[in-house]
């Protein structure tokens, strides 16, 4: 640590010595060379050490008061504030910040590091050349026509109208009854969760996730500055005594969670669950985010509902994008909101972006009249089964049987988990030099410690890929297991959740 | 206000007193029927009140504090936090917000709720007729064709990388030089704005804005619990001594200024302000947020030099969108940044919506590297000068000598006040009856008090319109200001800022 009495004070400067002070003793915290709880010198001593006025240190240590950087304990003197530090820490450019980079930058939202030859199990992005782009054209060719320059003046803030009201009628399919008034568009499944936060979130409210969780999800709440608790998922999902002593001990303002299908580990919740997680959040108060991920995507039959359509009370603020089986880069998704945020919701989009493209909404709006979105959906749906079918066959054939495995009843996301001791960073690494991408488990998690598991999607490989990748990664898997067998003593863990 | 004793605690409830009643507390609050600094009753006295034990009271207190609803103060008892209460009242939607939907409902957001026959010189939004339709077309079909599904995949969360290429030549010719990493496409200005505060701001961090100023830019801000300080805008820009003795005294992370063709005054920088703002900036360690309006629009041979062609140690964090001069629906624009922010500007991107759409950037860079959008930029010049004259015309023509006018050396924004004592709202509404849009002032401010000022944009009307809105309004002008005679008692104030 470094000393007090190495702080400069410079009487030639043109600037006040208190300030000159207090910009010393922050510089100290901010660096680090102070911390949590540590005293600042009495005003008289700390003045002598600098040769100053009594007045000076004052002045110095009420202006860190005023930014909250430090308390003054009746009695005892003037301690460095817990709560700033925690504060700041938190504020840095975290782990799970380094992991939203690696995400973007390794894990397929980047086309220049994917090496053409890599088998990408990591990226949740669809392949482009499944993009239904011939159609789009036609639509987006046919509104630009029709609507000339206003395709590209400002929309309404809660969207193109007309979209909103196809949508209203598209969702009543999956049993989501809603008014247009509830439904707000936005530029991707991201920002609705962004402007949830910035509408229902104040600094400091808590808010409850899944464990193991979307990272882009965490990121958003946690630059709203809201306290983060995770609550570990079960096979069919949530623990809900476990939820509800939670909810009593910190009552979160939100629940985000991916009931059907989850990201990462695939994992659907019973009806069982689903309705006890309803009436529960009724009870306590607590409104529920629903990332609707990829219910579409059903292949064992799986009750895939959604909770918005079992939502009597409007407790549950349903989020949707088309990214996941259309096109990821149009950046467009809709809410459907309980009535009483719509004007909350309406202005944080306003402060956020204003309103989303224009010009997509329409041709989107158009392409869903049309019925060319359902067309292209149900194309989807098979090509996806496909992938399915074959991955499900490939773990069969290849996979160690140490390695435990969740496999999911639709969607894309496969959850492994390595024998204890073994990590899926190394295996990350070792896959990586013979061109497999994968998602190590860590990234998932807010408290990244456990490193045996990953996820395997199933959204931007085709079957031979699937096929070979599997074979090759098995074999990778078996020469890490192997050459490590002394370390590996335990049961082989099954249902991993 | 409620009392005390009218708390209902329900002993066969099956949930813990202490949460009912902490919960009862909060509702008082939270409905204002407990004021800033209002004391509970005392443990026992409560606990008598209420016939509880005291330990249920106890820690129905404690969950209070831990949330910072209420704070003990030792030997005097437990008090309303005045910090939470200004927190929540800052929280709701406030005037500021309700400017904002009425702006968004308003001022051209809408095409809905502006009349055919209105002259809208209330909206900033360039008129749809303008936009060029067919170029823009042929380079989306053209990029379709060329990058079929690619067109739509995620793009680098910095923007897809030849458009920053382009960009880093284009500004050049403005006197910016850069490199692609400094530059970060976003998805509009307004999320400009936003992506900043996440990356920049903490919350109760100080920033300081021009008054008046934008009021997108102070909600972005306000969302993200920044304090806001409003400096007094001067015919040549904010007055440098005021400014200097205020970030003495508060120390903001940001300045957000528009230094050119201000919105909503049309004013200017001097040069001397400019650099005379880079050089206190630099001393005091306050970076600039500058917005670039539409300095491109320059009428009157003004030095619209922006501050980033000036920043030399990297202060200045260059806010610019296509918006304002091309199609305010296609959402994009850019940032250019110092260094040292790139990380954490990528990172509040992603977690704010991952990618800005990679149909419309790639389709932008084409438009940017044919030439077609510096042809379109001439055009546009062109059209808006002749705007401006004939406003300039129209105002020596028709309007009252009484009412103050700021005429701009460029942009779209003309600045006016009323003779003290009449009221712009006013204005707005006897004007709104004969098919007129303004926007009154009072919009721009923080503190909202002054409503003697008004601004007519030219973006939205042509030149017709121009000429018969002004000489419609003067008329409307004279008929309030002589139907309110007596008022008139104060000397006319000229110039207006």
């Amino acid at each position: 640590m470094k000393s007090f009495k190495d702080i400069v004070i410079d009487k030639d400067k043109d600037q006040h010595l208190y300030i000159q002070l207090y910009k010393e003793i922050k510089n100290m915290i901010l660096r680090g060379q102070l911390g949590e709880e540590d005293r600042l010198p009495p005003v008289r001593k700390m003045a002598n050490l600098l040769a100053v006025n009594n007045i000076t240190v004052v002045k110095a240590y009420e202006i860190l008061e005023q930014e909250g950087l430090v308390y003054k304990k009746i009695g005892s003197g003037t301690f460095i504030s817990k709560e700033y530090i925690k504060d700041f820490i938190d504020r840095r450019p975290s782990q799970l910040y380094k992991e939203i980079e690696y995400q973007t930058v390794t894990v397929g939202q980047s086309r220049v590091k994917i090496d053409e030859n890599m088998i990408n199990f990591a990226s949740g992005t669809p392949s482009a050349e499944l993009f239904p782009i011939d159609e789009f054209k036609e639509v987006l060719n046919e509104v630009l026509d029709r609507d000339k320059g206003f395709a590209f003046d400002y929309q309404e803030g809660k969207g193109y109208y007309p979209l909103r009201q196809i949508l209203v009628e598209y969702i009543k399919h999956y049993g989501i009854y809603a008014d247009a008034e509830n439904i707000q568009v936005i530029s991707g499944a991201q920002q609705g969760i962004d402007i949830i936060s910035k509408a229902l979130l104040n600094y400091g409210d808590y808010v409850f996730v899944e464990s193991p969780s979307y990272t882009g999800a965490m990121a958003a709440f946690h630059s709203r500055g809201a306290r983060m608790i995770d609550i570990p998922l079960q096979q069919d999902g949530l623990d809900l005594k476990t939820l509800e002593k939670k909810i009593r001990l910190y009552h979160p303002k939100l629940i985000y969670l991916m009931p059907n299908f989850q990201n990462p580990t695939g994992i659907s919740y019973s009806m069982e669950k689903k309705e006890g997680l309803l009436k529960l959040c009724k009870e306590e108060g607590v409104y529920i985010v629903e990332d609707d991920y990829l219910s579409e995507l059903n292949f064992n039959d799986e009750n895939n509902i959604t909770l918005k359509a079992l939502d009597l009370h409007q407790q549950v603020i349903y989020v949707k994008s088309f990214s996941k089986i259309f096109m990821p880069g149009l950046r467009l998704g809709f809410l459907v909101i309980p009535s009483i945020f719509n004007e909350n919701l309406l202005i944080a989009k306003h402060a956020t972006d204003i309103s989303t493209s224009g010009l997509l909404q329409r041709a989107f709006e158009l392409y869903l009249r049309r019925g060319i979105w359902q067309q292209h959906l149900l194309y989807m749906e098979g090509k996806y089964q496909e992938r399915f079918k074959t991955m499900v066959k490939a773990i069969e054939k290849y996979l160690s049987k140490d390695v435990g495995v969740n496999i999911p009843s639709g969607g894309v996301n496969f959850w492994f988990k390595l024998p204890k001791g073994f990590s899926a960073i190394e295996l990350h690494s070792r896959a990586e030099t013979e061109n497999i991408a994968l998602a190590p488990g860590s990234l998932f998690f807010i408290n990244n410690k456990d490193d045996g598991y990953f996820r395997l999607s199933i959204a931007s490989v085709n079957q031979s890929q699937i096929e070979a990748g599997i074979k090759r990664l098995s074999r990778i898997i078996d020469e890490y297991l192997d050459n490590q067998a002394p370390k590996r003593k335990e049961p082989i863990i099954k249902p991993i959740l």
